[in-house]
C-alpha cells in the first residue's frame, strides 16, 4: 500500500504558514506530500496594519489577505488551503470550530502537524492555536468521536519559528534544508504585499538557520553546505530503528 | 567512500553502558557500526556494594568488575572497550585524562556519542562525566589541537537513561526499538553479577520504553509493535532533508 | 474532636484514579480515611478504543465503563464515587460544573486532593482538569461563595503519575509504599477490562517506584524494603514541626 | 509635543493594586504620570473573609470594599479608578469584558502596564487576569479593531509581586525605590480595613526589597540607601541607548 | 536500638548556619538531635566588611568571626562545630578537604543534611559548596571508600534560604515552625556583631515565612498560628507511609 | 566628582568581543566610557581553523590572531585590551589567573561587565568563563581580598549573544541601538580575517535585533527606527527611580 504522504499546517493567521514553514511546505510538496494548510483567519484585524492605514474596509482587507494567502499557497504547492475565517485578535474557538479542525485532521491523516510556539506574550492568538491543536489531536485520536471514521495516529507536532524566538521559550531541535525550494518560499513571501518589511527579515532568518544547519551537520570539519534552512521544535519523542 | 560507521559511548562506571544503552550498542553493532566504549572507571568504589560486603579487596573488586565489563562488552558486540581506570567516587579529571578522551574521540570519529544526564544529585560522577564529554568534544573539534590529526565533526551527543529520570531532569526525545537485540542486552546485564537486583529493573525499563515507543509511533491507531526499547535525550539539533 | 480523615481524588476519566493512585486510595481507606473520587467522565470517547472496535454504541460504552469504574472503586475501598458524566475529549467545563466540584470539595473537606499533571500534550483533558481543580480549590476557600457553608482549608494537591512522565514535566517528590494494599490495586486494575494492556504496564510502574522508594529511604545502606509504590508531585509546600 | 505620561494597572481584586504596586502608583503620580487602575472586581467573595465572618451581605461587602478601594486610590493619587465589577473566584471573562479592557488600554495609552504573575496555583483569578492582559494588549495593537482609534504601542508589562513569590515562579528584575512615597502606600494599605493582617506583612516586603535594592545598586561598596522598595518582573525586553 | 538522631549542616561561611537555619538547629537540638555544623570558612575575606573597614588584620578578623560563630553555635545548642578553615572568596576544594567532609558525614550519619542553594550568581562559594556536598554524599555512600566504615544511608539534603531567593531559583517546599526557639535564633544572630544590619532582615524573613506557614497549613480556615518559620527546598523525594 | 565611566568585557577568545558586543563597546566609547576588554585567549587552537588549514604554526596563529584582535580593538575604540594568553580548548583557570581577573575588575571599577552565556554545550570555554567571571566578581567585592584596595561595587553582568541562542538557553532582556556605530563594528569584524564567514552572519544578527528593537519600542505604532542592534541578558536586577 502506497498512499500519498500528507502533512497538515495549522496557521493562526493568513501569513504565518508562509514566513514560518513555507520552505517545509514547498519541500514536502516536491517530495510528493499532499500538504494541507488550515488557515484559521486572514489576520485581517491584527496583521494588516498597512491596509488599514490605507483606509480599507474590513471586507476589503479580508479579500486582499485572502487573495494573498491563496497566491502564496499556490506558489508553495499547497494541496489544500482550508480557510476557517474565524476572525483574529482575539480568536475565540467554539466547540464547532474545534470539531471542524478535528475533521480536517482525520481527513488529512497527516504524517506530521505544524503549529505555533507554546508561549507567546506578544500574540495570544498564537499560543491559543497551539493549545487547540493539541486538544483536537487528542479528540481526533478518540475512537468514540464520530465512530466509524478512521482515527488519527500519533503524528509529530512541530512548532515552527515564532518571531523573537528567545522570548517565546522556543528551542529548535530540527533544522530542515530548504535551499532547493528557496525560490518558491521567496515568491510566496512576495505574495504578501501587506507585510513587505518581513520579506528580508525572513530571508535572513533562513540564512541564519542555514548556518546553524552547517554547524550541526559537521561544523568546521565537513559540515554540509546549506544556504537556506528552517528550524522546528518537536513536541513528541521520535521513534527510530537507528540513531 | 564507505568507511565503517562508528559510535562512541562514554560510561562513567563499568556497568553504565550495559544498563543504559546496551541495546543501542548491540543494535548498532548488528547494523555494522564499530562501537567503542570508553569506560572511565570500573565503578569499584561506588557501585560494587555486594563485593565489598563480601570482604573483597580493592584489587579483587576491580578485577571482578573488569572481567564483568569485558564479558558484557563481548555480549553486546562492542568493537573496542577502552578502560581509563580513573577511579570513581569521586572522579577527578586531569588535563592528561581529558586529552586521552579527546584522542579516543578523534580516533573513533563517531557518528554519535553517548553519555550521562546533565544533572544527577545522586551521582556527581555522572554529571561531571557529561561536562567532560562536552569539553572534550570541543577540544577534538579544535584544529589547533595536535595539528595534522583529523578533527572531529559535529556528532550528536545522546544522553542515555539515568536512574530516577525525573529527578535528573532528563527528558527522552528519541526511542530506539531494541527488540531484535534484547537477548544480547539481557545476557550482558547478567554478566554483571555484582548488581543482580538491577537485571529485572532494567528489563522493566525496556518494557516501559517499548510502550512509549508504541504510543509515539501510532498509538491506538496502528502503533508499531515493540517489546523492548531504550530512550535517549539529544543535546544538539538534528539536520534533515525531510521531516 | 476526631472527625474522620478524608481525601478527594479528581479523575478526568473513569480509569485514571485506578492506574495513577489506586494504591493511595486503598491505603488511606485502610488507614481510616473516607476517600471520595470525583470521576469527571467515563472516558467513553477517548479511552475505550477496545469497546468501539467491538462496535458498541455510546450508551453501551458508557454503561460498561461505569460498571468497571464502580467495581474498581469498590475494590479500592472508595467511600464515595461521584460521577460527573461530563463527556470527554474534549471536556468543556461550565460554570455550573465547576461549582459542583466546589460543592464536593466543601462537602468532603479533604486532607489532600489529587489530580493530573500540569502539562500533558497527549491529553488536554488531563491538563484542563488540573487547572479546574486549582480554580475550584480557590473558590471553595472563598468565604463569599455560598456564605454560611464551611469553607475549605488549604489541602495539599498531589499530582499523580501521568503516562510518559518526562514528557509531562512531572517530577515526583513523594513516594508512598503501597505494598500492603497491592492486591487491591491489582484487582481494581483487572476490573478495567477495556484496557487490559495497561495492567502489566502499571504493575511495572509500581515496581519501579518501589525501587525508587528504597533508594530514597536508605539506599544500599539499609533502604527499607518495598515491593510496590506510587509517586506524587506536590503543588504546595508542606508545613512541619520536625524535618 | 508633551502629553502627560500615563500608566495602567490591572488589578484582579480591589486590594491587589495597593499591596503589590501602591508605591509605584504613588511615585509615578508624583512624577507626573496619570495612573489608571482597572480594578476587575472588589474581591468581594474571595478576599473579604473578615467581613463575611461578621455576617455582612454580598452588597454590603461590595460597598465596603468599593469604599476602601476608592479611599486607597485617593491616598495613592490614582488618576482614574475604573471598576469593572466582574465578580471574583472565579472570574469569567466575556468577549465584551475583554473589549472593555482593550478600550481602557487605548484610551490610556500607557507607558507601562502592570498585572499579576504568570502562574499562581493559590489563585486562579490572578493568572487568568495576566492571560487576559496579554490578549487585550494584542487586540489593542490591532489596527483592524475599531479602525480609526489610536492603536496601542508596545508598553512594557510589569508583573507585580505575588504572595509567596517562589511558588509562583516570579523573579523580579527591577527594584523601584519607593521610600519617598512610603507614607502614601502605608496610608492606602490602612484604608483596607478588611485585611489588617496584611499591613505589616507588606511593610516587611517593602523593607526586604529595599535591602535587595541596596545589594544591587552597589552592595557593601556604596550601595545607595533605600528604606522601602517594590520589585517587578518584566515580560518584554527593554530598548535602550546606553546600558 | 535507639541511637540519638543527628543532623548535619554544611555552611560555607561562619554565619550562614545562623541566618539560614538557626531555627532548625535549635529546634532539632530541643527535639533531641545531635546537630553538627561543618563550617567551611569563617567568611573572613568576604563577609566581614565591617571588621576590615575598622582596619583589623586577617588573623584578627578570623579570631573575631571564630568567636562569634562559636557563641552562635552555643546559643543554638549545636552539638559539634567542625571548623574547616578553608578560606573564602574563592573557596578551593582539594581532594583532601572533600574527604574530610566525607569523614564528617560518615561519623555523624545524619538524618538530614543542609546546605546552600544550587545557583547563586552573587556568591560562587555558596553554589560550589552545594556541589561538593552532593559529591561527598555520594562518596560517603560508596562501600569502597575506606572499606569497613559504616557507609552513609540516603539522607535528605535540604537547601536553606539564600539571600534574594528568586534570583537563586530557590523554591521552598517545606516550612518549619520555629516559634518555640525563636529567642535562641535571635540570640545567635546577635552574636554576629559584624553583620548587625542582618539581624532585622532575617527576623523579617522569619515573620514572612510564618505567614506562608499559616497560608499552607489551613489558610483563612483554621491555619495554625505561627510567628516565626524557616523555609527549605528538598533535593530528594520523600518516602512515606501516609500522605 | 566626575570620574570617567568604565566598562569591562571578558572575552574567552580573541574575537568574541567583536562579534558579540562590538557595537556596545564602540557606542559606550563614544559616550565617554573607558572600555576595557579582558581577552583570555587568542582562540588560537579552537577558533582559527582557516589558519591551521593553511599550515601555520602555533606561534604564527597566535601572532596573527593577536594582531587581528588589536586591530579590532582599535577600530572599536577599546581603551585597554588586556591579553591573558591562557590558551583555549580547554581553558584551565588557575588561582593566579582568577586573581589577575580580580585585579582587572578592581582596577577598572566597571559600571557593567559583559561575558558569555551561562550554558553552551558547543563551547565549554564559554560557560567556564562565565562561572569564573561570577566568582571573580564576588572575590573583587570581598573586603578581605588585598585589604586597602578599593573593592568592587555591584556592577550588572550582561551576557552577550552566543551562537545559536536557543540552544544556550539565552534570553535577551535588553536591546541596544548600535546604528550610529555600525561602521565601526563592521570594520572591527573585517579585521578578523580568519573568520570571514562570520562577517555577514553577524551583520544579519544585528539587523534582526534591530527589528526586535523596533517591535519592543513601539511596534506598528511608532516603534523607533533602528537599523542595527545588539541584545543582552542581565544576570542581576536593575535598581531604578522610575519605571
Amino acid at each position: 500500500m502506497t498512499p500519498k504522504k500528507t502533512a497538515l499546517i495549522v496557521s493562526a493567521h493568513a501569513a504565518d504558514f508562509v514566513w514560518r514553514c513555507g520552505g517545509a511546505i514547498a519541500l514536502h510538496a516536491e517530495l510528493g506530500y499532499n500538504v494541507t494548510v488550515a488557515c484559521l483567519s486572514y489576520g485581517e484585524r491584527g496583521e494588516s496594519a498597512k491596509l488599514w492605514k490605507e483606509g480599507k474596509s474590513l471586507q476589503e482587507v479580508k479579500d486582499i489577505r485572502k487573495a494573498e494567502a491563496e497566491a502564496a499557497a499556490k506558489a508553495l504547492g499547497v494541496h489544500d488551503l482550508v480557510e476557517f475565517d474565524l476572525g483574529d485578535y482575539p480568536m475565540d474557538f467554539t466547540r464547532e470550530t474545534r470539531f471542524k479542525l478535528v475533521d480536517v485532521m482525520r481527513a488529512v491523516q497527516p504524517s506530521f502537524i505544524m503549529s505555533h510556539s507554546k508561549w507567546d506574550p506578544y500574540n495570544s492568538d498564537h499560543m491559543q492555536t497551539t493549545q487547540i491543536v493539541l486538544e483536537c489531536r487528542a479528540t481526533a485520536q478518540a475512537w468514540g468521536h464520530n465512530p466509524g471514521e478512521k482515527v488519527l495516529g500519533a503524528p509529530q507536532v512541530y512548532l515552527f519559528e515564532p518571531h523573537q524566538t528567545e522570548q517565546m521559550g522556543w528551542k529548535p531541535d530540527t533544522f530542515l534544508d530548504i535551499t532547493s525550494v528557496w525560490d518558491k518560499k521567496r515568491a510566496a513571501m512576495e505574495a504578501m504585499n501587506g507585510q513587505v518589511h518581513l520579506w528580508d527579515f525572513y530571508t535572513r532568518v533562513a540564512q541564519q538557520r542555514a548556518n546553524h544547519f552547517k554547524r550541526n551537520s559537521g561544523g568546521m570539519s565537513g559540515g554540509r553546505d546549506c544556504k537556506y534552512a528552517e528550524g522546528f521544535e518537536s513536541i513528541f519523542p521520535r521513534t527510530v530503528d537507528e540513531l
